[in-house]
């Protein structure tokens, strides 16, 4: 996947994840620069990625990064955590465009929102919190800043299953974020694209635990705002004046697609081109 | 993987799954046939098959099966419901020994604990209900008895978290019991391989909604005893005397192997040869 070319700035911006999650970035990225074009990669017949070794990470990676190369992306955001934590550096070597993940934008915004208190709270899969990626960005950029990372494996089948309300969400949040409650963090970093569906509960159940407020930050909105800046330093930000396009492609089309994208994207994927794409 | 051969009553039995669920079946057949070996795959980089297309879920079936009979098992049981809705005719068509889903002894356990109600309840992913199995499999043994199931895929994840007691799965199974209590069903089949471990809760809380008692049928108990009657019908019924071996064969090696697979069998597996293999 090497070699020089150019690219102009109506080109398109990739993002991919394992699966569909990813799409609260492309949401998010959508917010943030509504003129530009998106082509979203969902590897939804390899998903999850978090259950993976390392190296199997980072073959899925180069195949998801070589497909999207192709589309003439300009830009490649990796909306994947695990991937972020694990094969980032290996992806900016290999190509020839910039690259931005999640966790770093994240930790950025995390240490900021904690206001000078010395901990960090951070919530994500097991995966990522056993690779201690959110550590390393954290100490790169305020080595005073303590992590204090918990994984929280449920809250993304309860997205899946669209239970973002009521009892058991409640009480799931309640048992993941008691000790970093009791941690007396700062701030609490989203650690997975799919919390920001739990936003709500999460930041009330932690005020809660904590009896006082507690900023939440989504590293969806953090990493749209950092790939808005480096577009803007590389001149490589849109010309057109017209609302950009979204595309989506899949690796396989799960049952419940449209429901499921709807609700990570929110708002109705049935308007929007979905190819179905070999990897 | 056609091919005429023999095997002696000696040779192990095969059990796969998509991953590590499938060892509550192997738990079941140890307990019921305690001199048989046993070799197990878990096909853990693909895992879970619930999200595949059909003819990806028949691809990973076969490649499963062809590294099990290279093992040379005598019979094949598939403890997956996913492959067992999918795949199973392909198997029994291509392969050269006996091959027992999950589905098929459950249905059939099922209608016998219902006494004569028409209504069979079953839980299962929402893969395996949208296939229709159990409807098919339940219309082969009774046509009168009606099948009324609930895809309830938070259990999944619960039991792989170890949230095996408390408020949370009990709300979870309440949640997802309570059409099934209104229906009056007179027995719930366990219609997935994680379940067995909420058994408990669920019967609990099954006779909670229903302010009755009503049976419940774990799948794996109901195809270990009809894997146990086709070895003595087919004349493949070990004649060792000693305790059966257990061999683990992996695709990938998931963080908290040991523990999860411990769960799922219920004895130590840190003893256990666990071997990484590639399919």
């Amino acid at each position: 996947v090497t070699g020089s070319r150019t690219v102009a700035g109506t080109a398109p911006i990739g993002v991919f994840d394992s699966g569909l999650g990813g799409l609260t970035v492309a949401r998010a990225v959508a917010d943030a620069l509504p003129h530009e074009d998106i082509v979203y990669l969902g590897d939804t017949a390899r998903v999850p990625y978090g259950t993976r070794s390392a190296s199997t990470v980072v073959r899925y990676a180069r195949s998801c990064a070589a497909a999207l190369r192709a589309r003439d992306v300009k830009m490649l955001v990796v909306a994947c955590n695990t991937v972020s934590a694990v094969a980032l550096d290996m992806l900016r070597v290999e190509l020839d465009m910039p690259v931005l993940g999640v966790i770093e934008p994240g930790a950025r915004a995390g240490v900021a929102a904690c206001h000078g208190v010395g901990r960090l709270g951070v919530i994500a899969t097991a995966g990522t919190v056993a690779s201690g990626a959110y550590e390393r960005a954290v100490a790169g950029v305020d080595s005073r800043v303590e992590v204090v990372a918990r994984a929280a494996p449920l809250l993304v089948p309860l997205v899946e299953e669209g239970w973002v309300t009521g009892d058991v969400p409640r009480l799931a949040a309640r048992r993941y974020l008691a000790e970093l409650a009791e941690a007396r963090v700062g701030a609490l970093v989203l650690g997975c694209t799919h919390y920001p569906l739990l936003a709500g509960i999460l930041e009330e159940e932690l005020a809660s635990l904590a009896a006082r407020a507690i900023p939440v930050v989504d590293s969806a909105h953090a990493t749209a705002a950092e790939l808005a800046a480096t577009l803007e330093e590389r001149g490589l930000a849109t010309t057109g004046r017209g609302e950009g396009r979204l595309q989506l492609l899949v690796t396989d089309l799960p049952g419940r697609f449209a429901d499921v994208a709807s609700r990570f994207l929110g708002r109705d994927v049935a308007g929007l081109g979905v190819e179905q794409i070999d990897l």
